[in-house]
């Protein structure tokens, strides 16, 4: 599929550091950025802009913060065609915590809210935007909110000056199906923005729902590389270039960094295609009961995961 | 989706069989057996039905040849609601080796061939069904087939009494519009006839197709437990089961059958969604290379495997 408009953002460092809380070596962070550059991925999220009084140094890596020595340590003056995004969590983050871009290396932030903290998250978007950054808002969660909450939603997004907004499938429950039925929703609802979409892989759908959401018109694309991401991870980078055939995309750097830092990454971390992920994504419940589950190292007790999901999702035979 | 006439088949052991030449334990073979039955699988294909001389028993596991007393050592008479499937290729089985129904445990055989070998797959189906079994031709290999050349085939399979037809994508390379493509094809030229499905996860897209399948009129569909099957393995029986929400079909034995036997061989053997496998799918590549690779104990060589593919796909980059 080639689309000129399309863009592909590698979260590799941002959504792979929930599985490590952002421990990683400057070498990996360094080669993910590179593989991204050379392959012609257009926006490199280096993690989450936090504030320093929201999260301890001492348990969290840099890549919760963000800050812009350490972001220069690894990109320098980031002179490629690859720009540099952010995640920032409402309450996580201080409005005076946004330095004005001039004085940063980061050219997107994304905001990320649930339904609820709508009005905050275009409040600190369009903050940002005057600030002089790209800015983005990712409604999380989407799978359990209301149809007549989501239409308030999306009257508020429409209304406000923010350009992209993100379907996510947080809980990597959604079939082509739901994708169909919100992106057509949000497509109609907001006239002239680009709409962007985050999946995960709890039923291996996340790389074929982002071709069904490239379909429906989306036009920004999360993958990253090897998928790895919080839980079952995420569409991969590599089959998303793959698919895309522009021949601004090369998935040769993509390869050159799953052989020097996923792989050995993947030995150590147990993101992916795991039953207790799976039943989460396909009874749509939030990951944290199985990524506690895998975290006590339990992910081999398979019925004991489904015998726990099913006091609360009786229709589990 | 609920559909009264979807049937779904298990191949864990016929496809799984591919990576391991079919070296099962009977407990092994017993519990998935078990496991499908309590599932409420409608077919559990158990091995390839070929001919004594075709292949050697010292190689070869009793699965590759499904002689009546290896089948009844793990289904006894088979009192269940579970009819029992084999595979059967062209020219490693004689029409002599095909005992009467009435002598035979086995419900299904399905027919494999190429494009060039239809009359043959008719010929060999209809004389297992004229023998008392149900049979089906599943065509292999459709991604290489010269749309002319697939009108023939398609013409020939409409005039025979061989009442189900497969769709396979047999390298993992097809996408959503592939699927639809050559369903529209199929269901068209077929009328009267089932379609069926039977996918390969190179690019993480046999669940996904599966699904597509289904919405475009597919009524036997193919799983195996934990996807095992050659190189990248196949859908899920998992996924399927809780896709379909059928009240006749239990997800419980299949996650014990995953805890108990598939949980295990999966750290002997490497199915799944390794570079190699995904190469070969995104370039419609038969894995018979990436197989070799694997073997050559070259899995995390992805470079490797990247310039050895990029000698026959300059398109690589």
């Amino acid at each position: 599929m080639y689309r000129k408009e399309i863009k592909v953002l590698d979260c590799t460092i941002r959504d792979g550091g929930l599985m490590n809380k952002w421990q990683f070596s400057d070498e990996f962070v360094k080669g993910v950025y590179k593989a991204c550059v050379d392959a012609g991925v257009d926006y490199f999220e280096i993690g989450y802009k936090s504030s320093e009084k929201a999260f301890s140094r001492t348990e969290n890596g840099d890549w919760k913060f963000c800050d812009e020595a350490s972001i220069r340590r690894i990109v320098g003056d980031n002179n490629t065609n690859t720009k540099i995004a952010c995640l920032v969590d409402i309450g996580r983050i201080e409005f005076e915590d946004i330095l004005p871009k001039s004085e940063s290396l980061i050219d997107m932030m994304r905001v990320a809210c649930y339904d609820y903290q709508i009005d905050k998250a275009i409040e600190l978007a369009e903050h940002c935007m005057n600030k002089g950054y790209e800015a983005t808002i990712n409604l999380m969660a989407v799978s359990t909110v209301k149809e007549h909450a989501l239409d308030e939603v999306l009257k508020d997004v429409a209304k406000c000056k923010v350009p992209i907004f993100y379907l996510v499938d947080s809980f990597g429950s959604m079939y082509c199906e739901d994708i169909q039925h919100l992106m057509k929703k949000y497509t109609e609802a907001l006239p002239g923005k680009t709409i962007g979409f985050h999946g995960h892989n709890n039923m291996q759908l996340a790389f074929s729902n982002t071709i069904e959401t490239i379909i429906q018109g989306a036009n920004m694309l999360d993958g990253t590389i090897l998928g790895i991401g919080r839980g079952a991870g995420n569409c991969t980078t590599e089959l998303l270039l793959a698919f895309l055939k522009n021949p601004k995309y090369k998935i040769k750097p993509i390869l050159e960094a799953i052989h020097n830092h996923l792989l050995p990454l993947s030995k150590k971390i147990d993101w992916g295609y795991h039953m207790p992920y799976m039943l989460s994504g396909a009874t749509n419940e939030h990951p944290r009961t199985a990524l506690k589950w895998m975290d006590e190292g339990k992910k081999d007790d398979v019925i004991g995961f489904f015998e726990e999901l099913r006091k609360s999702k009786e229709e589990l035979e």
